[in-house]
């Protein structure tokens, strides 16, 4: 038998089920905040090993200390292969730190931030101090919507669309918000000429990127000419992250351009992408490569598939 | 697969070894606090079954909802079976809960409370709201001293003297608080005659009195004449828990009689204890009695068992 | 950071959730048999604190280490109580524990035991060596049936009947094997003159009393003359339950007269149950009393209560 | 309250610290075995997530479904950057797979493996199903030794020497497996002309790749004039795995003329690695990358980092 003098294992643990048979626990140093709003329960928590975590629902959406690779990885690829992006629209978000990365680049003019949940994003202006500078930017215009209602009712159009959005889940909130007649109807309307679409897109690992990666895929497959999937590993998600980038431009630069355009349009210096990041991002291992080559689903209003956990919060 | 949609799993748990192979765990709401002194580290927390429940070196001292099992078996049979109880002693409880049972006894004109860790007991005054009264009680002396050195010292006697520490682990802090020669040569020459010895004497259960319930039994019946083991069932530690009272003079009172006592000397009513109570929590069930007729293990400053966690924290 | 190689923790565990805040975890030896009945899913562990442990749909029913706890409280009280105890029916109890138990009373001359799940009878059979002889008990008849059908369709009467089901949950197999009119016309009815009736009835600790255990007791309250409620700790079970015995008859017997029935009748010897043990089982502590004096609540067929978890497994 | 008959969670869980802070647990269906070695435990179990799991001394090594991405990333590369690979020398590697790997090589005369541990060798020959084929192969020479004693002693020359052994933990027994001196005095002088050696380099992910993988680059950088450092997720590892090949004949293939070597030399196809998958593997990300070009550490025989974990089992 251990002694309880010498030494004792930490007590206090977060656990997610990232699968129904799979469990993922970070030791605790404390709770910060719980709060819980009219579409989902938040909590803010203060993990040993990944920092501070903001988790929705039973399900993290980020975590201080690696949060940098998905947000950097949602917006710097489109935003760089853009000519020249001056105006953005955010689908969900309300976390801050896609802003944040968006609002580094000089060429920016304006920024749309459309998130349907006003208390999650009072909570993260409060809690998640990285990202104040952000909220208080004058380029940014923090809008509280169903992101495919405010879609379809600007006339304005954009460089970038950006989708920080739950994954799709039949039934779920987000579902309508990856469909190929939202892409179709409403996201492609309201881009400029040699506009990109960027979004999340589920998990990407060498199981899990038939949830919804590889439908993702498929979906923009079918309303856009160029379509760039990319994914990362992300420590605190326990697997590797996927985002689809989307276009009727052509999306292809070579790592040294990528790195050329990063030093001069971007403030400060990125810490997980670079050009050669990228190129080993955006090129997929063969299994995750041939199923997406061979995905036949499309997201419709009727159809969907189900995922079991991560993602980011809700919209619709 | 499970929707995420529809519900999801507490995330946040305190867990407890109860033995290596056993674990005890507490949904969490908050963290309260958390602090480490020279001797232990304490935290509070708030859990979901149990109320505010007080850790120290990740070991449950008590929990809201149930502590009070625990600290009025401590207090009142002593106090109760003595004639006139008017002067106490406590070896420990910086908690301040066994304190505020006692002070709810009429015939107390003074208390003595001595505990080695500052740091515990200004966290408890701070934190444990349910005590504050006591510990302004002006009957009560506050002592920060090692217990044992505090009663050599000493020059008055008791009428009772309640050892709330924890168990006696061989090479722990506390195991000298528990020895033959403490009980003789230090504790009994501190009681007034008449005068009652009562310890928390660690878990009693079928299986896990014998890790030291027994044992402190079988020391204290070398030394007094009159010896009751009893014991009761607290659900936050996952076992029943065991006590021993001792005197000189015979402890003898039938159930009207501690109800009449209770009834004459307490302020306000016990929640766990009457006179039925106690006659069933001192007589034991079979397993555990024969257990501890049949012991033969004596506590001495060379000898000593291990036992596995629970307990109260440590003093010397 | 630790050392792998000084040492590592037990990596495998079985959990269970005793309350939805609640867990109760062993480490495991290993996974002897997993089997999916018609009605319910079995298996047994092999569990490092409690020895072999049969789990029924994700519930604990019993532990080698300590099922004789819950099996010689269920069934030596009733039997004892009785002035001569020669036919038994058991409602459930596939295990086949209570009927060892009952077989070891020399005045029994005929045992009926009806579960309804055949499979576990037969998976219990094979693997717990333990009751294997009670299998094969000339006495004993076994009955594959829903006990109130097998109940209502016999003519013949019992000394004493039994009840080792699931707890009484709304909607559960087993609500209608607890309610007034079954006690009132089906059980009663098929006890001799003098007979005894017990039940499990689910947790009986100081907060876990309220679930079912209080309830049982009112309602046996309405229909027999002398009820007795008891309890005691059960470790694997980490917490105290409850039974409930019941009466037209006096059920009065002191501590001796109970010793000297056993000596007279049991062969071999308990390990929990004697004259004192019992007694201060059913001396329950006050604020248990206290609930089950004011409990108002009656089980009939269209009221219940629900409990989270524990329990025997359903007939119905 | 959920309601028990509405469905439960899995019990049975496996449950490893990734690192302290960090548990990573999977469903059980079943303890398929266990054993204690004269220098480790070992368990196969059989896990709902990942298949069966091998796990010594309560660390995941490999695991059915995703062991693959393991051994091919260990075994290919080096196998096809070498111009005809005949020989190859495997440190450690008991569990067969990486024996498998190599054995599909169709270039292959002779493979020695060299495990310290017969017993953990003869339970994955009896246990692991999918390399018994491997095992029986005549090309391959089992040895049981020290695998730095064995190649000390050989005067033979390899082709390929593959290093699959636990993790280099100061004081651990791998340690001296990894060492600058143990590179040049004994690996190269045991590698032909042309001949490449590649180890696994424990963790790679973004946090994790400075725990040993930049060490184990830097240490073989010292040594080989190049060095070609990869990595991989691995779910079941809940982490990027990383591996490094170095020879003093250039390490430079393109992704088309891997691709082409592959379909010519090895029988049966890749599940995971091709020329692409390769190219995106070795191409690290930008935080990685800069750790690895700035660290200064070597393995001497007189330093060490600590690591916490996972690994291959050890060696010596």
């Amino acid at each position: 038998k251990i002694h309880p003098l010498t030494g004792y294992r930490k007590s206090c643990w977060y656990e997610e089920e990232i699968e129904e048979n799979l469990r993922w626990s970070f030791a605790l140093n404390s709770i910060l905040h719980t709060a819980a709003t009219q579409y989902q329960d938040i909590a803010l928590l203060d993990t040993k090993p990944f920092g501070k975590a903001l988790v929705i629902d039973g399900k993290l959406q980020s975590a201080e200390v690696d949060e940098f690779i998905y947000h950097e990885c949602l917006v710097h690829p489109a935003l760089l292969h853009h000519s020249y992006a001056k105006s953005i629209f955010i689908m969900g978000g309300g976390e801050g730190s896609t802003a944040r990365e968006i609002l580094r680049h000089k060429t920016i003019e304006k920024l749309v931030m459309c998130d349907i949940d006003e208390e999650v994003v009072e909570f993260c202006k409060s809690y998640l101090v990285v990202n104040r500078e952000a909220f208080c930017d004058s380029r940014m215009e923090l809008i509280i919507n169903d992101a495919r209602a405010e879609l379809e009712n600007r006339k304005e159009r954009y460089d970038v669309i950006i989708g920080d959005l739950a994954d799709p889940i039949e039934g779920g909130p987000c579902y309508k918000l990856y469909t190929k007649s939202f892409y179709e109807l409403t996201v492609k309307p309201r881009l400029n000429h040699g506009g990109i679409f960027v979004t999340q897109a589920g998990p990407a690992g060498i199981f899990s990127h038939t949830e919804v990666f590889s439908c993702i895929y498929n979906t923009l497959r079918q309303v856009f000419k160029y379509v760039v999937p990319y994914s990362a590993h992300i420590p605190s998600f326990a697997d590797t992250w996927g985002w689809v980038m989307a276009s009727d431009s052509p999306l292809e630069l070579s790592p040294e351009e990528l790195d050329l355009r990063m030093k001069h349009r971007i403030k400060g210096e990125n810490r997980y992408l670079d050009g050669k990041t990228f190129s080993s991002a955006s090129t997929l291992s063969k299994a995750v490569r041939n199923s997406l080559d061979n995905e036949t689903e499309v997201y419709t209003e009727g159809t969907a598939r189900f995922i079991y956990g991560h993602g980011k919060h809700c919209q619709e």
